[in-house]
């Protein structure tokens, strides 16, 4: 069995290339994907299709909806997500993601450091489980397949 | 990943061809379904299927029956699908199509010129993304796959 | 047992003044809901609440936002929906909604003249029942408190 | 018709007796619900029921477990969510309350200020409508009666 | 709290009266509904709304749209179905109406005489509760009530 | 795209071959299932697997579990149902099946005789198609593939 | 706004009746439902319905469609779901219940002492909130309405 | 066609391999996946991803995050369930597991001795088959692939 998994959350470090090398590591036969990892390329696509748009807000909107339809494209192809929110940013998107999945039926690895758990309690507990490190999350990962 | 895309809308122009050879040139995998391109055809499968109907509405009625049959086991397929509003016509399966793909969760893109904005403004608004052309549909399936 | 039934369709006639007033005279006990018929306060609600757009279409898109949010409020206390498909104009709205309330699993009574039969065979086969009058929707309506 | 209305989003400001203020001024028959607004009796419901936790941590997962309860049951008896975002503080809830009410098919209405936009997009691009203000929401709400 | 109990199955005998008096008698809060009872009307709807139709196969065609119309809006307004097969006829509607329900989530009693427990075994095991006679299902619904 | 059509209706006639001849015939990539159609087999399975049972309606009941699990199984892996009335039997598990098949969100062909019409008129209307023989049938599910 | 609470669990000691008085005295508006308390009459239903069933095994076969059926009807009215472990009996059928309240979108409490913590850690996990006392259970509900 | 089949239930006897040798000597086409069968690693999951908690109650709370996950990524996957009620232990995770099988709509068969029919008896008729030995499930199992 082959499963399919979504990394949600920030781009801004490199977290995503360190799951994927862990788990290429253990042999364990999955699948990721996830959002536009090229930070300006996210912000720019919406003008990148469909041109100068008026304003930043404007632009914001454009390019939202080509964020949006990738992300539901592949959110729906997965059969699990892992959200992970960094030190730093709004990371709105993430919890939207996050909550999204649930609402979809895919369970959801929670990875938030200690710091945030104030905040994140609420969402957390809708989580299947919330971890604190990759390797954590990567544990959990092996756990499904053992 | 393989992503099957559902190609809704006018049947009267070669834009189908033409998204399926400029996609291949970029080699997505995608696969493409669609409705009957053979308007006559269409039209006269309820006749072919049943036989005479006794005027041209029951004959209207005898082709729906194939043609939602057709349509709703590759929507269902799908995972994604693309709408596009030609310039004449009153294309209502059209809408019809779109209105029913964001209801079965499939994620919409829009091709609509821009004269047809302020018809088509709410559906715009469910769509995931609306365009204007054959090319910026393409760069919004090319920017699912970076 | 009480309905509500959301009438979808055309703006620019009386149709719905006349369902709502003769199925008063029947007593029949429904409630009626809908669009804005005031076609320019439905034009003009995105500039009303947002402030001036940039131009037509942001217009446009601005309107669509509030259309389809009473839309959705309406039609998902509903439990049938009526949509009249008039004369003129690309009615795609008019589509898009009929098919949405069959999506939502809400009844549906198509009204159309004969000779829209064609455009409309593969949504009329969709929709529970279609009829050409309003007084045949009216019959419907009362065919079910019988 | 009677509409319920959940206000989800931040619990440091009044805006939610503002909007109740002045829908009752505009008689909309509208019922308000809402997460528990004393910011130490939600921090601290967890262990008024539960009893003294080990630390924080667990104060905050005991806390979550009954603010989750409330939101789960209030929302699901509402027609319509309106979620705002301030202008501090992480506001995670409120990206997740947002995204649930989108994927229990509850329609959305967005209140963030412009300086949010780019770390909203995505969320906005979902909602049924972003404005903001709340006299902007009372708009959108009151358009719903006309 | 009160129940809306849908009546399905043959409208060929007072069943349906039989049960409606027993429950008043005994004072249950139910609410019945169900298909229209007088035979020619159900079979002539079609023609009554929409005209003469070309023969007794399209006769029957439109009438079905008005049927199925009744049959889903109060179904779907049911807690409840109890769905009769009687003695002779062939009954296929009421079968179809007892299988929706059940897919619909509607909790559903089957009554049937003995005879035929043969040739409905596979949705007497699907059904909630299969009984034999009208008083055992008054006992039922009397059942979810004490 | 490879499609699975499930074949519910009557198991003593040979039609199922006849459908898959044909269809293997025309090189169309549809994997058949269907309910188990050896008569004695389907009737004793209960009793073959739990033992015997103190009369003839408790060996029903048992042999109706497996029935319906084979069934539920099958179906929810196809795409398509394919309802076949004959000329005799009750044939309610025909309904029932059919009536399911809707329920689950796949398209359904009916085959009934023209002599069944009136009796199935309103399961008809709410098949996908409806037609009179095998052949017909195999010319809906070609166009499926053109 | 008044809320539905399904009592589910052991059926051997008066919790509910405690749960009741205590919520009538905090004026919380409540109703409540639950399966058949007299254990006598639920283990007896099916033969005062059915009549004489072969053994125990079939009288207990008999009993489950009118306990089921009872437990679905009400089930799908309430809004939340209180499902109580007690300390003997397997109590299988509170663990179903509770498991089937997720399922439909009930929010969960869990009343279990603590002896049971391991047991029911898969549960508890699932349910909303868990705690070990009805007065624990009394708080959580008054928290809804404060 | 090949199916997933999860198996349910205690974890202190090897019936899960009793079942996939015997199925494997059948050379029927199914995988089969289940819970973590070592008793130690499935109540020590949690302190192994997360350290150590503060006793044996938040132990068993850290684990069942890991093994509800773990749970509900392969019973999503799979086509079918069958859940085994041994001799003894409390099994409360086998009932609830079985409980959601249904309400995903994942058919289910029943392992559990006779003595148990009392308790069981209300999931045993939520269950599609239920029967007392591994052997009969295989022949259930067997049925399907007739």
């Amino acid at each position: 069995m082959k499963l399919t998994v979504y990394l949600a959350g920030e781009i801004h470090s490199s977290w995503r290339d360190e799951i994927k090398q862990k788990v290429a590591a253990l042999n364990l036969p999955i699948d990721f994907v996830g959002p536009m990892e090229n930070h300006d390329r996210s912000d720019n696509i919406g003008e990148e299709i469909l041109g100068k748009q008026p304003d930043t807000i404007f632009k914001d909107a454009a390019a939202s909806n080509f964020n949006n339809l990738r992300t539901e494209v592949l959110l729906k192809k997965s059969d699990l997500v892992i959200a992970l929110f960094g030190e730093k940013y709004k990371q709105w998107n993430t919890a939207m993601d996050a909550s999204a999945a649930i609402a979809f039926g895919k369970p959801l690895i929670l990875i938030r450091q200690e710091e945030h758990h104030h905040a994140l309690k609420e969402l957390s507990r809708k989580a299947h489980a919330t971890v604190e490190t990759v390797d954590q999350a990567i544990k959990a990962l092996h756990y499904i397949f053992e």
